[in-house]
């Protein structure tokens, strides 16, 4: 990692600051899959923070799936993310973004599964009429944030809980910022990750339509977990 | 149920209206166990009130183990809260207070088991520190239900997501609303019903000192249920 | 339902002899979506059986998506199987067949989780060969089946806990039988949805390699629920 | 930990055998809290076994919450079973015993889920038989296990799905032992436990009775889990 030019910013917090860093290096091949990292004493000289701001950055690397740790060795850079990512978001912004999804998984996830036994016919419907605008959208990225939020939060309505659609409007500017991002790669893909990303959908909906509440948890679930991932994947991973 | 007198009061949500009148109904033993409820069609036109809005009283009545539908029967009453219930809360404002859990359970649940892979030592000494102050706080519940929401607020904290700890502030009154009718229930109970309470939390920063995330997750999820259940518990069920 | 012929036959678990003849109904078209079924009182006396066998049947009628009970007013046919699923199971193996996914939900989610955490090298390597054999095995479905229980066995043993291993032997017979089923459903349909059964296996690998548990956990339930799925899909739904 | 006699044994796995010897030390005190383990290197050598079998043996401790490690810092003991635990079970059973129960807790907890939705009026009066049995035997423990196993099948029966209550049978005597020992250590333990345990077990049959089947799978998954970490516990623990 000798050469690497980490100029600390002032600004946001300090372990997204430093987690957008690394994320550069490694975005732009100056780190690249198997390097090891600075361990966490250089890192905290090499960018004059503290050992809790350094550990709190490689947690989250981890938890994205970016960096790997192996016990009494080091941590290692694990997957190296499609290159648009960070013209699409600045670096420091993903970390934010990634972070929003984990709070997305369980939330969502027991939205659907209280919509799948709560739904009045009016809210499946408006689920249904969602899933339709989704699927024109998707054919042109710019529009399909805001259908996708719309499909998220008619599942959060047929909860029967408006709790869960005030925390999705408290969230509506970070859900969609991610929704575009994720979209945005998508649309770098292939059309079959399009494909996919309607297909996840789909399953969702199905499930409150017959009302599994399980299969709605488990589908939404792996939804926001796949999309969370797909940030941070390289395209031919479809 | 002849002879009831269900009046329709004008404000808040109508599903949360019907459904504190009919558990008034329930927790004043007008309404006893076993007790087959009027059918849709007769609860509409009693309260004056459309299908929908039936329905939705209905399942949320469910859901909180207040009645039981038998397929192709009907429904029973199944369960009698404890008497002080309407007091200590206004009937309506029940429905709205277990709604809350509904959304803690996946939450929090999440939120603790980020703690129990994130959290610095000085994040699990401030979870020491509020687990404490609940100890002793038991004994006056005035104050209980503030060192209850720092313990929650501390876990939240250690999740490493601000997420987290916005959307618990975001709901900080109706949680602290929630807490001290449960801490106001338990007072009412036996000392054992007060060990447990703390035997929760307990277990709660146990699983995240060792570092545990599923069984922190799983003690978080388990005691935000168990108090949701306690709001509609006889005392004599411990 | 007039002029159906429901031959009760004198075999295996009532139940799920009973769920064969109407499964064969719905699959023949003698009910068709929407159709509404006879009573509970009505099937007991066509197919003289006791009521609580009708009540097991229903259940899992409904647990598999196949039909849907309205509140008050009776169960309906809600999904046709594809045609060939009966010549492909016998129709009272399927009740068996799908039940067996339930339990491998639940069982192969945490064997996938404990994998994420614990898998040496040499097991990744093992799971990632079964991952390829299964890449070829899918274009013959014949020996597809074979390629399909050795991944999900390599799994299993990268959970360091041989009692996973143990129960997944114990089932062999009855998991390689509904995954001939369901690859032959699969085989039947378009190319799509062979990339996705992969694409599904490639998720639980990805999530194993990079040690993130719960999108182990995830990928492995999402995978098993969507291979129970399509056992009763029509294919045209991908 | 000079000084210490780790005599390598010759049967069964060998990581269950380190993993044994290793408690043997902690139970002990030869090792006591905040102690450092010797390096993976270093139990290479004075066990004499492959660093595959070290590995397996520390993820097992820390896993049963017995030792915790640090990142680039070495391994620590960080909780000292009860004394007992080596004369009630053999050092390295207690290896299988803990594994037996991380396979039980998605097992029951889903056959609990499902029994929640499918139990008859008949398999819930069997669960609450087998509860009143066990209230009577928790007053002595010889004959506790066979009513405690008794519990957890009734409600394996109840699920609906025989393949439950088939796994469960061919675990019979492994879980029949963990029960035995889980019973003699809570039986050793204060009057309080003792009431936990039932309590408990009355959660998952209350759970069950109204139908609420997520609060099922939850009580059920919690109790495997408190009993799973009530072996390592001290009593004092309560």
């Amino acid at each position: 990692m000798a050469g690497l030019k980490l100029l600390p910013k002032r600004k946001e917090r300090l372990g997204d600051q430093l987690y957008g860093q690394i994320l550069e290096q490694i975005v732009s091949g100056a780190l690249t899959e198997g390097d090891k990292l600075p361990s966490e004493k250089e890192l905290c000289l090499m960018f004059e923070v503290s050992r809790p701001v350094v550990r709190e950055a490689m947690m989250l690397l981890q938890a994205d799936g970016l960096v790997v740790a192996r016990q009494g060795s080091g941590t290692y850079v694990q997957r190296r993310p499609p290159q648009g990512l960070i013209a699409l978001a600045g670096a420091s912004d993903v970390a934010g973004i990634l972070r929003c999804y984990e709070l997305r998984v369980p939330l969502e996830g027991e939205a659907a599964a209280l919509a799948a036994k709560r739904r009045s016919p009016e809210q499946l419907e408006r689920i249904k009429t969602a899933l339709d605008e989704l699927t024109r959208a998707l054919e042109s990225p710019a529009s399909a944030a805001a259908a996708d939020f719309a499909f998220h939060r008619a599942v959060a309505e047929a909860s029967g809980n408006d709790m869960f659609v005030s925390i999705l409007e408290t969230l509506h500017a970070a859900v969609e910022n991610s929704m575009t991002l994720a979209l945005n790669i998508t649309a770098q893909g292939s059309a079959e990750r399009s494909r996919r990303v309607l297909d996840e959908h789909g399953r969702i909906y199905e499930a409150i339509a017959i009302g599994d509440s399980d299969a709605a948890n488990l589908a939404m679930r792996y939804h926001i977990n796949r999309a969370r991932q797909r940030i941070t994947e390289q395209q031919s991973d479809v």
